[in-house]
């Protein structure tokens, strides 16, 4: 019943009851994170912090989460202040922080990259994030929300909006709500529909999903929008790109009489309108919170 | 008797109470800010820094100050590492930096940037500098200094010395300076003046001040000289610039026979001359160490 | 017999009882370092950072240290992110920090800046590497490691490979392992041989060195090959570099039937193969390691 993963590479190494290990861990982490109780278990442990792509907000909540539980962090928040500059290799960086650190957190354009860190050092590794690859937790803070926000995730009817076909969050997200039975609508415009391999084996795990290019055919019965970006760059034609963000965007208009709550993993741009922040459908700022309690909940577990 | 403020914007919203509140407990906090007692009273706690604008003496002081009382910082030292190069907003930045951390210390190059962000967090908001607005905790450690140093604040006279006009430091200390009931000179090329508006405000609380061109008109009877940088952009005609500068630069020579001690925002350019810094006349490092513990008191102060 | 160094600034301000001392005490951090013991030596402590030029490796090394005694760190990785780009002088930046820290860190291209600033400021200064200067840090991780690795340095066969004109890591453990009375060779192509001053005085210290241009002639006895990068710049023609470059790059073939261990101050580039990483003979990433408790040692040493 304990937690056996050594690294933090892909939501695709967890099984339920790893998930659940986590969630349940994150939660006796709160009164920590909000600064409730006080932490000393990693004290004089230190976490490494490759960040080869900035990051603000995965970066410092990781940083805050180790702090809040008496650990430090060493690193660089973006190549330009590391050797890289010099010509390092990263096989060579990475295996001498590992030698320096308890456990690596690494950020990296490559997919790929935190696997292949893995298996040059010792100590633990943990996926920040590797281009179009991996951000395993993200999808953790995501349904620890739900679970937090609104119950047992098995019951939740989740909607996934916006550019699903390059959005590798809601690829993990979805693997990992079918782990939980939960029901799943995809909303998207034709051109950015969830790639067919993810349908098949979401079929093949025995979810039902239901497809739709209009966000009002959700509304009614989601209890998470789980909205992501749309990037400009996906579209060869500007007008084309300007009415499909228009159609998906989410304003606190089209949210009356919705009982769903709105998520994203942020940082937004246009997406969801701010006059949706401070209503009771805005649960974005309290998910980013929340990644802080599901960090601290991965680092007691990995390091050792 | 006690401290209330939540925030630290403007040296405007303090009592002289209160400023009295934090000069007292920085003198409790110097031992340690001296590496003589350690503390452990923010431990657990984080703070976050986030630097739009670099600043090494600023930001060192505020993670020196709470790293000294046991706590952490988080944050960026320049907007290139963060998302803000992502495009995310500054709304969007500080509210999750406020989910994360129990204060938040901010430098922007907009005036008025740090008051916004108090109103959009739960948690304390430090202004370290918003342009040509306020930097309280400039002003704090002025009068810190000029007490430690030499006593009662109301029997000092204090001759401010430059960019008058421009310069937000002299304006927030003049206030404040005003509420002790201090004695002011000002000096300054008459481009530089201080402005009317502080001048009338200053004459409305009963203080009366004088003004001068001429360094040598307050050698003889002032307390503090406090030398500001008068920046070349300030001026269309090169020459013209060449010729003040000259005028209000100090060195030792100038001081020989006087019994004020100057002090510095820095960073200084030319204003004094490398020869004041080993004499009894220069003051303006120690001026910048006790921005340790006037930062020690606030955090103290505001962090619950 | 304690340690009575203020400054770390050169190799030759060590006595061989200096050097034993840090060595020694090197030994005792080591559990520290492995993260299986805690220590709270220096809490409360800050360390300044002071990294005018970007480096990885030994700024993580110096943090970590600190940081495993329970010691933060406040300071900028390279010069970007401080008052260095407001054009503020060293001076002022380096007696700032010296105000708030209790000890500093300084990394700067211009050989003689550590002494310099050493003499600016009250706080003890460790010499980081100053261009073309010295490295001290880095020749005790580099005796610290053969220590470790293969005992008594006085019984050790050195033989120091590639750049020996302009290396200055090389320059200062050649001093070093003199001291102890270590034999030497050095192997480099003739454009890049020790400097004839390094030979005298090291003649004058009774010791005899062996030079050579294959490094074949010392793979039968050297107990170590210390290996330095060759740099394209020092080559007007290009092809000559190529070939020199071929003629100097270790790889697992070589080593064949050799009982060296492989050092390197990293980072390297081609000089040694990625196929010696994982083999008995490569050390480097262990002597990367190793500069973390010799760093503590120091640390451990110089604040008070």
């Amino acid at each position: 019943m304990g937690f056996n993963l050594k690294n933090i590479i892909s939501i695709k190494d967890f099984s339920k009851g790893d998930i659940e290990y986590i969630l349940k861990l994150a939660e006796e982490m709160e009164p920590i994170a909000r600064s409730q109780e006080k932490s000393s278990i990693l004290s004089g442990s230190i976490l490494g912090m490759l960040f080869y792509e900035a990051s603000t907000r995965t970066r410092l909540s990781f940083e805050t989460a180790m702090k809040r539980l008496g650990g430090s962090t060493v690193g660089f928040a973006e190549a330009g202040t590391s050797s890289a500059v010099k010509g390092e290799n990263l096989t060579d960086t990475v295996r001498i922080v590992g030698e320096y650190t308890d456990a690596i957190v690494i950020r990296h354009n490559m997919e790929g990259t935190a696997r292949y860190v893995s298996e040059m050092v010792d100590v633990p590794v943990i996926n920040a994030g590797d281009g179009a690859g991996q951000h395993p937790t993200q999808t953790l803070l995501d349904l620890y929300t739900m679970k937090r926000l609104l119950g047992d995730i098995e019951e939740l009817h989740v909607a996934l909006i916006g550019d699903l076909k390059y959005g590798r969050t809601v690829h993990s997200l979805s693997y990992a709500l079918a782990m939980f039975g939960a029901r799943m609508s995809f909303v998207s415009p034709p051109e950015l529909k969830m790639p067919k391999e993810v349908l098949h084996d979401l079929s093949a795990a025995g979810v039902n999903v239901q497809e739709t290019e209009d966000i009002r055919d959700v509304l009614n019965y989601a209890d998470v929008l789980y909205v992501t970006r749309i990037q400009k760059e996906r579209f060869p034609d500007p007008q084309e790109y300007l009415k499909i963000k228009g159609a998906y965007t989410i304003d606190s208009q089209l949210l009356k009489g919705s009982e769903a709550i709105v998520m994203h993993p942020l940082p937004r741009v246009d997406e969801i309108s701010h006059d949706v922040d401070n209503t009771p459908y805005g649960k974005y700022f309290q998910q980013a919170f929340y990644g802080v309690p599901v960090r601290m909940a991965l680092l007691k577990s990995i390091i050792r």
